[in-house]
């Protein structure tokens, strides 16, 4: 079964999701933001996972479906929090409907999502919450620590890794380990899996804070510039401002609170200027190498043969758009 | 084993659980609302049908936690929601933080919820989760309809019964149920508990309602009136407004939206004279009654000598401050 099956086999399973129907008010929000659509990148690592180990992925859609349906009700929540107005380019829940919707609608979905993963076998189900349930603490964690470091002046390069290990990879690791789980692999291998989807994850939030600054605008099909124009505290800039001089310390400084779209191109490159003088950029593809070999390395202590990963291994080569 | 000791064994379970260090912004939180107390009625009632069908209750205290957790997590949440400045007498999450705050903690109290069932027999887990889960979304469901029922005209006895029972009753039914499930009770005993539960609950809510307009001020704790300054669509008044003639509910109406305190005791007056003409007291009393003989039903009909259910039996009819 290829990967374009397995898609096609998982949005037939969110698809067929049923998760209530009344209250509408409590429901319909639950299938506006399934509807959106997005990669599905997250149960599909966990099909591709499964089918390491086992051709049948069957008893995989549901917990797959499950972790698809966990990451929209952190989006759902985290929109509130952000103020976010945009989703995939349609409203957010918050402000088609109101922000108490977005709550409700979200603690349901959470619900569901446990739900979806209560089909699992009975020596393996206690085994599988409680990896779940530590993901998604993680997760609620990682998104407390990104608003702290909105309001704090100082972030360490350190604090941030941990920060996105939290709030997006922790979640790639545990859909690998879940596949894993599920088919009865070894440990060692549902492990490596994990350490493996972490790291990826913490290569591919560094590569898309990269991209926001150094993307190719028409394929990156965002503003360029947009984390710098809003003050986040991406990696890139936290690394030019541990190692800034006075000077290209005040002109990152002098550029701050002015978010204004009038303004919008001189701070981006003004900004961009002092990273080019501190190799910001290569330094960052230094660090997301280092990540993606970290992940390889799990990869390749899976035993299994090198075919049945080669699957897992060219997806993490496309998410970095890489060729090798 | 009796209740005192029951409660003191629950009290020291509930000041045992660990909710998690860092961020502290995000387990502060927790820690907090689950210190303002409260009656802890419902895991009270887990460890008490648990104890109607084997005395050793040691595998009920966590997921008798599990619930209260669960109840809190509903509370930080609601809160939010009606904008509730105090919870028990002390600051609401949402106040003493922000919303944020009090809707991320809630989302990890409803993990930690999930966490604390885990330990449950392997054999039962399945059984003891879906039925939690479906608990969980029936209450954010009554949530839901009783925001609705705030900004809308006409609410039916009937769609009020429903929303309550959603809201308030199938989570006192379901802790008695999963009481008996940990014990390895019959399926049928399970179940009349569950019912038990669900109409003492109704009965309860029914009484809230009524202790409101017609309880004791200095038993009651509350302002007597409190609903009727607030216009709220309780029993007393949608009774009220389906067997008003003309003119009563024209008195109704012409007090809808004044809710300042200069004019609370002349309206909660003309209103609570309305209701004395219409014998909504004694109707509300006859409900109360429907319902909790309903519940005695089906403690009746559980498979157990009378005096294994005379404890339970004894705390329902406390609750309801009857002698029989």
């Amino acid at each position: 079964m290829d990967i374009t099956t397995l898609s096609e086999k998982l949005n037939h399973t969110l698809s067929a999701l049923r998760y209530g129907e009344k209250p509408k008010e409590l429901y319909e929000p639950i299938r506006y933001i399934m509807a959106l659509g997005g990669k599905r990148i997250r149960p599909l690592l966990v099909l591709l996972s499964a089918k390491m180990f086992d051709e049948d992925v069957e008893k995989a859609l549901l917990p797959a479906a499950a972790v698809e349906v966990f990451h929209n009700f952190t989006l759902m929540h985290d929109d509130i929090m952000d103020k976010a107005p945009l989703r995939r380019g349609q409203q957010t829940v918050h402000e088609k409907w109101d922000a108490n919707t977005a709550i409700l609608s979200g603690d349901v979905m959470l619900v569901r999502a446990y739900e979806l993963l209560l089909g699992v076998e009975q020596d393996k189900l206690a085994l599988v919450l409680r990896l779940f349930s530590r993901t998604a603490a993680e997760v609620c964690e990682g998104q407390q620590l990104d608003m702290n470091f909105e309001r704090r002046e100082q972030v360490s390069i350190h604090e941030y890794i941990h920060m996105i290990t939290l709030k997006t990879a922790v979640l790639l690791g545990f859909s690998l380990e879940l596949g894993a789980i599920l088919q009865g692999a070894p440990k060692s291998d549902a492990e490596h899996l994990k350490a493996f989807g972490d790291n990826v994850g913490i290569a591919f939030q560094l590569r898309d804070d990269l991209l926001d600054v150094y993307g190719d605008k028409d394929k990156f099909g965002k503003q360029v510039g947009g984390d710098i124009l809003s003050d986040k505290k991406t990696f890139l800039m936290l690394t030019a401002l541990e190692q800034a001089n006075e000077q290209q310390r005040q002109t990152i400084i002098s550029w701050r609170d002015k978010t204004d779209e009038s303004i919008a191109e001189d701070k981006v490159k003004a900004v961009t200027e002092v990273y080019d003088q501190l190799n910001i950029r290569h330094q960052t593809e230094q660090q997301i190498d280092l990540y993606f070999q970290k992940a390889i390395h799990h990869l390749d202590a899976i035993q299994l043969p090198k075919e049945r990963k080669s699957t897992i291994r060219g997806l993490a080569l496309q998410l970095m758009e890489r060729d090798s």
